[in-house]
């Protein structure tokens, strides 16, 4: 049975991992006949978002691998106890946490960098051969990842795919049902909510990327 | 088109609504042809547990309202400001939420009592004839929301149906993937992760249960 990491950043789209994206990817791995394990770093998230406000709440301080916890039913590891060995693909849905505390692509657009622990978890993954899902903004990421030439998508969205240019990586244009494949990398992008209007139509590009990762173990 | 009003009591299982369960409702729901509109009430949790260790965090204290924002991406009225009549049916998640901020039940057990603005709410509808979908411990809250002799499940817990049958509801065992239907009242329940081992194993009752609430409608 294939067993995926699934690397999270908290728990809220404005803030964290974007919540129906993470539930939808552990639902499609289940429904792949994989088996999934939660991890996310143990730092603090860069700040608390009030989700219905959009404003930063004021003297609140909270910690992504607790928060994350809660996507996760407790059922979670810290990311520098994890060891790549023990996986065969891994899979990093989206939300404003993969630029904002896996990364701080939020606030440096092109100057980036993405936390310590991310990257080499993610980079032994990569150099073993196996397949890496990234999803929405999460995508953002690639050439810091990956080096330059990765190809990925993050939708349409022109100053985002300018930025991931200037970084070294290939983007492509991509609806949100669909999918792009970096054949000889083995990385696997769809926009979801960079460009989804409901559930369901995120659901359809997160299960595309799903059964690919799968396939490409 | 039907709409349906989703009661969220938080965003997490321990201390808000059950993250999966209410991902799944939306899904059903918008998969069913309905729309919908989350809302919870403007009130403070019970309390904050940190959802690695299971413990209260002390000095933390967060908003239902606030935090049930993160599972709706920010689309979320105040269950105050929410008018009965523009809802063909109403829809209550689990998780511990629903025994701590919408009613005190997992404190007080059969001497529970419901916050006043989910009780109007809820009577409204009903009284009108709509259908209620009830998951997971959400059900514990039948008795008090629609008199004696109603009808639901908790899926097979003795203690929490005990106190359901004290309340003077009428408990009856069901396994996960499947629901319990109070025809009379138009009450659906199911246990969801009340039994549930897996995202599919609660999707299977979450699916039968929207289905349903939808064909009452």
């Amino acid at each position: 049975m294939k067993k995926v990491a699934v690397i999270l950043s908290g728990c809220g789209v404005y803030d964290g991992s974007e919540i129906y994206e993470s539930v939808l990817t552990l639902l499609a791995l289940e429904q792949g006949g994989a088996r999934y394990q939660c991890m996310a770093p143990n730092i603090d998230q860069m700040h608390v978002i009030d989700h219905r406000s959009g404003e930063v709440m004021a003297g609140q301080q909270r910690n992504v691998l607790t928060e994350a916890a809660r996507l996760a039913r407790g059922e979670i590891i810290d990311l520098a106890d994890a060891s790549p060995a023990d996986y065969d693909a891994l899979i990093i849905p989206g939300g404003f946490g993969a630029a904002k505390n896996l990364s701080n692509f939020a606030v440096a657009g092109a100057a980036a960098v993405v936390t310590p622990g991310l990257i080499s978890f993610t980079q032994a993954i990569h150099a073993a051969g196996k397949p890496v899902g990234l999803i929405c903004i999460a995508p953002a990421m690639t050439p810091l990842l990956f080096g330059k030439g990765a190809i990925c998508t993050i939708g349409n969205d022109k100053e985002v795919a300018a930025a991931i240019e200037a970084m070294g990586g290939q983007h492509q244009e991509c609806g949100c049902s669909d999918i792009i494949i970096d054949d000889t990398r083995k990385i696997v992008t769809t926009p979801a909510y960079m460009l989804a209007g409901s559930i369901s139509e995120a659901a359809s590009g997160i299960n595309k990327l799903v059964d690919k990762v799968l396939q490409l173990c």
